[in-house]
């Protein structure tokens, strides 16, 4: 595993817990972009965002979900490994290669959590997301 | 837990079940905004419907998600808890906060199932969903 | 169950697993119309494509996606059950009948697989999809 300083991990944005564990299910609640208490790149790829915007976008995002599933299973300890990986870009009407982005995540969460970290993964298109960031992730996890 | 009259349950739009419950794990098909067997507040928060139609539009929604997790376990006798809500919101291509719309069907959750009633969510913007629908809510659950 | 030939399971589009299963839970990865190897039927349902040309993509979608969950489960032998089926169809912005087009995933879950093919469902219209893909589809399934 990488030697990794996790951010603080970011408070749910409503009424609900950043992950919930129950029969050995784990799941994390979507994650955005935010940095120190900021959400960062706003709007859509392709528009708002060049490829490589979007691409540091999923990064912080990963980085979040990657510091609620080390919250939730005391620091991978207690990880058995990863399911699925949902991530949903905003993107321009003419923006296809949500793929691109998503990779971002799903490679940082295999060189973080080796072979703990392999999942299988949905990648979505949105015109618009919750308070306008460009991308959402969420993810299921077995514990041990 | 509250003294609430659930609604019946709906029947699915298609070819497929309410709920499937397999190795302790539940899973609910969306649940849309009906009330007697008739769609209610159709179309997009922002355009269509305000903001506060588009609670109670949700609020509908979530009452037959109880419905239906409370036919698939006894009345929640068999339920260990909720894992994941998943909803998203027909929306204005400009309207961003999905969290207040959706915080209804999580308050909702806690007031009937109490800690069982916690979960990780995610929240979505759609230009458009099934049926016109406003509000879409699936629910992923453990049981006993 | 029917004789039926199943398609060589498609490559993922990027860092990912086509499928993984944890603790008597799998789930596949996001299945499109492939058929042998290119990407068919692209575009919206409603614009560029017919209803029956939606339901044919479909078809092709959930044929590759049985061969996913055939090849995670020696060729069924190993599964328990559906648990859920999640389907997006890119669609124009006032076509709203997603649940006509995703029964043809439904009911070919039952025809191959019986009552392990029972499952409950989501349904979701996006404006677009990776790839430009005009359906896309997901399963959580359990194991023996």
């Amino acid at each position: 595993m990488l030697n990794l300083t996790l951010p603080t991990p970011p408070s749910p944005a409503g009424s609900y817990e950043a992950f919930v564990i129950r029969k050995g299910i784990g799941m994390v609640s979507g994650q955005f972009p935010f940095q120190d208490g900021k959400l960062k790149y706003l709007g859509q790829v392709g528009t708002d965002l060049s490829r490589d915007q979007g691409r540091s976008a999923c990064k912080l995002a990963a980085m979040n979900l990657l510091a609620q599933i080390s919250a939730a299973t005391n620091s991978f300890a207690e990880l058995d490994g990863l399911l699925r990986l949902d991530g949903t870009v905003a993107s321009a009407a003419d923006f296809i290669d949500q793929p691109s982005i998503l990779d971002v995540a799903s490679e940082l969460m295999i060189d973080v959590l080796g072979t703990k970290g392999s999942h299988s993964r949905t990648a979505f298109a949105a015109q618009r997301l919750p308070l306008n960031a460009s991308i959402e992730l969420c993810v299921t996890f077995a514990v041990r």
